[in-house]
């Protein structure tokens, strides 16, 4: 499994991803699920992946591809709208090669996407693409999406996040959010990739990799883990 | 949706479950999701029940005929692993009779049960009945089982809940799961049913109906929300 939360608020956009993939319980690996497309000033478009990863790989090769070879293609779209019909035009491309063969087998081929950025000229956004490769966008009620292992990360996230939340914060949250999905499901798992971008910067603002051993990310776990126990402790027995 | 969670610790036993019932976004209704059969000193069977609902108030209404019409019955089983036993056939010939055309229709006729408590002569137990009708016990190591739209209420649960947890803070910890649930999902809502079992009592401890409006409910959902806030604003900012 995976799971992946982008946010869009008022100051940027924060964009998280876990690495972890298996195929069964006995083959568990690392792959990253962020991937950057950026040319300072003009554009940054960070695409989240979840899903079958032999379709989220293939999606991203015929992107890549296609930034030499073919347009439009993602370097050259002036508008987050196209970039995100280029992903679910290439899902559904590579769907249509392998869907039918991994339905025979009953492996699941569905994947998903969180597409968000800016491009010179345009406001920055956040898309959703479906596994079927349709796509919504977030607006100003719905500051945040997530894909794959979503629930375990939501209530920190429902409890906190606001369009006016500081980046700052968002990261915070974001981390804890990660956190909970790691203590409650073993198929999600670090390092995780971080990005942040401020609105109208049109380049990356920040971007690391989070490892299970990451000084910050074990000191915010244990600082929230006692925190949430101290708070626990204070509230009052039932009547 | 539904949301069931039963805990089995050092001092007793603590089940809660909501009460909405949708079949559609447009027909939400409230149903009790918990039964007991209980016969002070001798036994006390809890049964928590999720899924499609006329599987399981099938389930129900067979169970509770056969208590006046057949051997064995809920309120003859010598052991609650008979009583789980009964629930796994019941579900299993409900099933029989309407899986096939619900299935025609595409309609998910699954359901799955907690069945927990003591009868006289036996420890307490708890048991998971599957859809499938075959059914798992909580070991030592498991202190819980959790049924229906169990992760976002999760995390807490992980955090806090070990044998050793007293009744009380079993209680407060239930509660605070159920809110995070509610608040992330709507088709899980209240009133919670609550039940307290104090091991050997053979009888139910406490059991009450906690309304949205209830007033400890709404001032621990408050103090909670207030808490996990506060714990946040106190935690450092990334590097």
């Amino acid at each position: 499994m995976t799971y992946c939360v982008a946010l869009i608020l008022d100051q940027g956009m924060v964009f998280a991803s876990d690495s972890r993939t298996n195929a069964g319980v006995d083959y568990v690996s690392s792959f990253s699920k962020m991937k950057v497309f950026e040319r300072p000033g003009d554009r940054v478009i960070v695409i989240l992946s979840s899903g079958n990863l032999a379709i989220t790989q293939g999606v991203m090769e015929l992107l890549e591809r296609r930034i030499h070879d073919q347009s439009p293609n993602l370097m050259e779209v002036e508008s987050l709208y196209d970039a995100a019909l280029l992903v679910g035009g290439a899902l559904r491309e590579m769907q249509g090669r392998d869907g039918q063969v991994l339905a025979q087998y009953n492996i699941d081929y569905g994947a998903s996407f969180l597409v968000g950025g800016q491009i010179a000229g345009e406001a920055p956004r956040l898309f959703n693409v479906y596994s079927q490769g349709n796509f919504i966008e977030a607006t100003l009620d719905t500051p945040y999406f997530q894909i794959g292992e979503s629930k375990y990360g939501k209530p920190i996230l429902d409890r906190v996040i606001t369009r006016e939340t500081p980046l700052d914060d968002a990261v915070k949250c974001v981390l804890i959010s990660f956190d909970s999905t790691i203590r409650s499901n073993i198929s999600v798992g670090p390092p995780i990739d971080l990005l942040c971008y401020r609105h109208n910067a049109v380049r990356v603002d920040r971007r690391l990799r989070i490892a299970e051993d990451d000084p910050y990310f074990q000191t915010l776990r244990r600082l929230w883990s006692e925190g949430l126990r101290g708070v626990f402790a204070t509230l009052p027995a039932p009547p």
